[in-house]
């Protein structure tokens, strides 16, 4: 049977090279019966907010003890540290980047919320540890400068699934890299967010959580001058309360299955409707329910 | 070793996004021995006739009770049933929209031929029994109504594959949505019928079964106003046969891997260079054996 | 446990259409168990060169006895031979054409180094073996003149990686193609290369390798008119030394993870940048350690 639990890749590599295949190689070479998963090889290069979106979504859908690997990575080879982090239902090797943000808000009772895209450190919380990788026995050797997906990441990921202990592959530390992301603003009855991922229906999943909406009797979703009123069901509904125009008949806006607000078009691509990508402005006028 | 038959994914989903890894880590979460494969999931988004095509040329080749689980599925979260199907030699869960029309048509002594696009019933054959889903026991709660692939479709496939029946996951029914495909007419000695998938290489196959072509000694394809003399062996074949012009002298006619008509150029794309796509229309003029 | 050691799979199918899931379908029908990797799918269509590269950088990180399945295959259905070659390290699977080539490379004592791209013969080394594939009875019944990846790759792998030995499957040869590669030419200090492969991050690296530039005390390297002066470290060096105008400012050279010169531009494409492409000339000036 597959020893251990599964190693899960998230990587910009592509599907066109063998890195991705040669990291499979590696972790092999070491446990012949690892469950190997791809959750993702086609983040953009040195997507880390992207990459941080794909983690904090799937992460809690695997089973307890999975060994998540992240290598989207533009520091490869200078001082940056690679973190394994340990949470109470997973495991995460990932480069000091800021790639773990998402996965640690599900644990950080009061998360930073700077604005910008510089990433900013956190103090990781008591039910987590993190251990900065540096034992070189569990590395293949010698370490090139520029694919340590291939040479610390997969042996590492490797050994932890065989039953290797985190203490043996590093020393513990206390703070990491965290990168802020763009939080939603609740003035009165208007929330004001953001777009921040496009998936491949070309759906606009925003950083507005169903939480916000829960206590909402009407709604209505403004995007680049569009006005939808009314929160779909699904992505079949029929959009006859949107307030646009015959050519944008199809739009709708509902709570996608990340639980956040998603704009959406019926059979069809929001972001080639609008158009509009990651970053657009998003606003909601919400009536309170009385 | 891995427990049961092996879970065949078919999805709409894209490599880019999580979808597919996160219906994965629940199927590991529910069997951690369960063995997943990927059949596509470059299904165009919605499009149903594509993955009918994909899913029935390529199941007969999968182990005996393989589960072939199929999301592509416009209507999820309303009131489209989500089927079990299951033949004499494979398990398959999908929508009730049609995408099993191809597998089923290996079935079914009289199957439905009406012209156009539009989906209608047939009643299942004697020798394969279909269940619609309705045990939520099985799903992963709460079930959203956005992601059934996630809630429904994963988890369902993760218990069939530790030996849950069929029974209890639903009821019986016996009518399924159909999705008519166009037929070949012939007449004459002229057999018309039109492309029906463009591959990865840009060969064209078309609905022309190889049977309407085995009594024929001499074959003229034409299409897009070109004509091909004659049917070539292999994709490397000379085609000097060919009544082209120069500029298509690499264009050639052979009988493909699933037992169709294809068109395709020698070390190209018969898609580009004609150029032409699905529904393409292609006549074959056929002269008997004497 | 996975039964054998891993079935890889290097192919120029893509992954929209089912060719690839078929082929794993044929496998697990004859071994259940069997591990199977994808190395790549997106060798472009016919690209022997390409998949040569690929599989040559990647088998050495493979467990030993590791079976490489190499479909890219213009021939498929012509007279060309498919062969098992065995090496001290590995069995690869695939057409007579030359994509082992970069394999037998790490094997041959004097390889030849014929300009220009037509294939040729070598004789195998003495420390590896090579059969061709003969006996039907380990194929697919009926072997189509189309598919050979399902009809005789699959099932063959699929029967090596359950113990059957290499005399049961085919005929020992000793020639096989070669498919000579563009070398390195060195004229007092300067040497001229040129790229050979265009990753997914669009670095573009050159058939230069590490060792001619081992004894280098300092080098610049030259690419469509621009100039970089010594070699950085990682992809995020300040690449401040380079000689070019300001829209080149990130250009840098380096030693990449395969062990050639590599050209790169931190946090971007240099391929998008220069542009330049797999062909382009190359050449480095060196300055000997003195």
């Amino acid at each position: 049977m597959p020893s251990g639990p599964p190693i899960v890749l998230t990587t910009d590599f592509g599907n066109v090279d063998a890195y991705v295949g040669v990291m499979k190689g590696v972790i092999l070479s070491i446990n012949p019966q690892a469950s190997i998963i791809d959750l993702s090889h086609q983040v953009q290069p040195q997507n880390l907010q992207q990459a941080a979106f794909l983690l904090g979504s799937a992460h809690q859908y695997f089973p307890p003890e999975a060994i998540h690997v992240v290598v989207v990575d533009p520091g490869v080879g200078t001082q940056r540290r690679i973190l394994l982090l340990v949470t109470p239902t997973a495991r995460f090797l990932a480069p000091d980047n800021g790639v773990l943000t998402q996965v640690l808000l599900d644990h950080l009772p009061n998360p930073p919320h700077q604005p910008g895209q510089v990433p900013v450190t956190v103090t990781i919380p008591d039910n987590c540890s993190v251990y900065a990788l540096s034992n070189p026995e569990y590395w293949l050797q010698p370490v090139s400068n520029t694919f340590h997906g291939r040479d610390i990441f997969a042996p590492v990921a490797a050994h932890l699934s065989l039953g290797v202990g985190p203490a043996e592959l590093g020393e513990r530390v206390e703070q990491v890299a965290w990168l802020p992301s763009p939080e939603p603003v609740q003035e009165g009855g208007v929330i004001r967010g953001q777009v921040i991922y496009q998936n491949h229906f070309g759906n606009l999943i925003t950083n507005i959580p169903q939480r916000l909406l829960a206590q909402a009797d009407q709604v209505t979703v403004t995007i680049k001058g569009k006005s939808i009123r009314g929160l779909s069901r699904t992505f079949h509904d029929d959009p006859g309360l949107s307030l646009s125009s015959p050519s944008e008949k199809n739009l709708l806006a509902l709570i996608g299955s990340q639980g956040y607000l998603e704009i959406a078009v019926r059979d069809g691509s929001a972001a080639l409707a609008l158009p509009a990508q990651a970053g657009e402005s998003v606003s909601v006028t919400v009536t309170a329910k009385t």
